[in-house]
């Protein structure tokens, strides 16, 4: 079974080779735009703007918000790229913590009162590294709040399409009337993530503005891999895809679910992830993970300490992240039996 | 007769599907740093970055270097897409005049002393706008006066194949000793743009920062464009594709000149570039060459209004970037004549 799809650039038009626009090429635009208002976003092909996986994203993100000083609000655990870039940026970070609904709207609404953030940075569904989705009524309720404030929204979805059971929710951006938005879309996790495509919506104030950013980055994004995208997104095997995807996706999960039942009962809690690509172990006695990882490695096996998707120096121990995606239900069952022993012995 | 090369990517091996490394391909790498090695400026692959087009190599170096209020040294005029980065990240910009020779090392030397710059930023070979290309003497000059005062170089050398006659010259980095560096390579000009791939290669001290840098901006660069252009560069036939790009673009400088004296002589001046794309034009009567683009375009003539090139506000008028890459030789012969026409009406 093969979750990658094949990559054929044979019949690619030689007219990609000169330089193209710095917004992205228009047919993969068009489809990126009618494919968010299908989930609820309406929005125009103009609003796209075609990047260098969403990675940059978040960099155009960072460029066009954050100086020395300024105030960002994000999830406590939060995605580790997106922490970096922030602060590379000089960003000020405040955190709120994160449940299996989502960031609290409540909380949301005090704390941008009492320090607003220049924006707020959320992975609604699927979160890397929690794997948490939100619900309907967190999103909408989040929504309200940050129109109330009118604080942006930059929205971070690349998980979306890897949904193993239950409906979908709209993006949070969806519910937004007055407040401006960026949402961050990505080919990597059902595409490939060598050709670097991905891309940013935005609401129409904040569009010109990150095409400038984009075009000072680095001109425009490459024409081969938007050319390939857009051939992908519009082939009629794309959705037979993602079913195979998910379905490959789904039995990991599976495994890792009955493995982490088998040996982790005693000494961690977690959630099922619905989605995504990712278990988040919680420990029950706050070891360091980073030490564990050490010990995990020199028995081959490998996960992401919770550390440091904590920002700030209050960084809570005993997190662990495991991705079940790359790995096939024996090795899983394997790693995570190991996993445990190297745990358990880090008790002792 | 083909400028570019053909874009054949129908053997492209599957294992670029997936994340590859910030750094770049190995073998790119490689040959990237013996290129540079062999022009004098020894260095190892592990210095070589990969980047999206030589723009990025700026967006880094914009990132590694400038805070707001920091002083930054270039040339006047200088590349505009440079200067718009450096502004972005809140450079002061410091501006030294450029000659026909290049930089004048012993003004250099004084405003370093006057007002310590965090790099000087030069494209000493065919200078974007200016064509002009610095001598070997004014380079080892300026090596040693930057090498001096321990003042970071970088070297921005897009046009360095293009060059129609005369011997080259060494990059101004190979004559560095203790002074840090970034050279800035790209294959925009004589590969294909559309593929964005370019290079930046810099003494060790820089290297792992901007390895940081690029990883936090995209993760890495497209594997298939640098596939690509691994290939593109070991193929036995690009030596001859570049002799046939010279050739192509030669005749049409020859065709410039020729034109620019036929109906530019009593109203401006100019030196014919040994290489690159552009022909720099002074005119005689310092006339807004913004209006007169206006003028231009509505007779379908295009050029670069030379305004922009001058960081700060003072700047200078009457100067004019002609491209002469794009036209063949009627056509040039055509807008020149149409060009001096609208100039003429101009001084009415």
């Amino acid at each position: 079974m093969e979750a990658m799809p094949q990559l054929n650039l044979a019949p690619a038009p030689q007219d990609l080779r000169p330089y193209g626009t710095p917004e992205g090429e228009p047919a993969l635009r068009a489809w990126i735009a009618a494919d968010l208002s299908g989930l609820g976003r309406g929005c125009a092909a103009d609003q796209v703007l075609v990047t260098a996986g969403s990675q940059q994203g978040i960099d155009l993100v960072s460029k066009l918000f954050i100086d020395p000083g300024t105030p960002v609000l994000l999830e406590a655990p939060s995605y580790l790229a997106a922490i970096q870039s922030f602060y590379l940026f000089g960003a000020r970070l405040m955190v709120l913590p994160l449940s299996a609904q989502g960031m609290d709207p409540a909380a949301l609404r005090a704390e941008i009162a009492r320090q607003r953030p220049a924006f707020v940075y959320l992975i609604p569904t699927f979160q890397n590294p929690s794997g948490y989705c939100y619900s309907d009524a967190t999103r909408m309720e989040i929504a309200r709040v940050l129109d109330e404030a009118r604080v942006p929204l930059i929205e971070d979805d690349p998980y979306r399409e890897l949904r193993y059971e239950g409906a979908g929710h709209a993006p949070i951006c969806a519910h937004l009337r007055v407040a401006s938005w960026i949402y961050l879309g990505s080919l990597s996790k059902t595409g490939m993530p060598g050709l670097r495509i991905g891309y940013s919506v935005a609401s129409p104030d904040l569009c010109p503005l990150l095409v400038r950013l984009k075009q000072s980055s680095d001109l425009h994004s490459n024409r081969i891999g938007q050319w390939w995208a857009d051939r992908f997104l519009r082939d009629p095997d794309y959705p037979n895809h993602l079913e195979r995807l998910r379905s490959r996706y789904r039995a990991r999960r599976d495994a890792m679910a009955a493995a982490l039942d088998r040996h982790f009962s005693e000494i961690a809690e977690w959630k099922v992830p619905a989605g995504g690509l990712f278990f988040w172990v919680k420990l029950n006695c706050p070891l360091d993970s980073r030490e564990l990882l050490e010990r995990a490695l020199a028995r081959n096996v490998a996960f992401m300490p919770g550390e440091p998707f904590f920002p700030g120096s209050a960084q809570p121990r005993g997190f662990m992240r495991l991705n079940f995606s790359q790995a096939d239900g024996g090795q899983i069952e394997h790693g995570i039996e190991i996993l445990a022993r190297v745990v358990c012995n880090g008790l002792d």
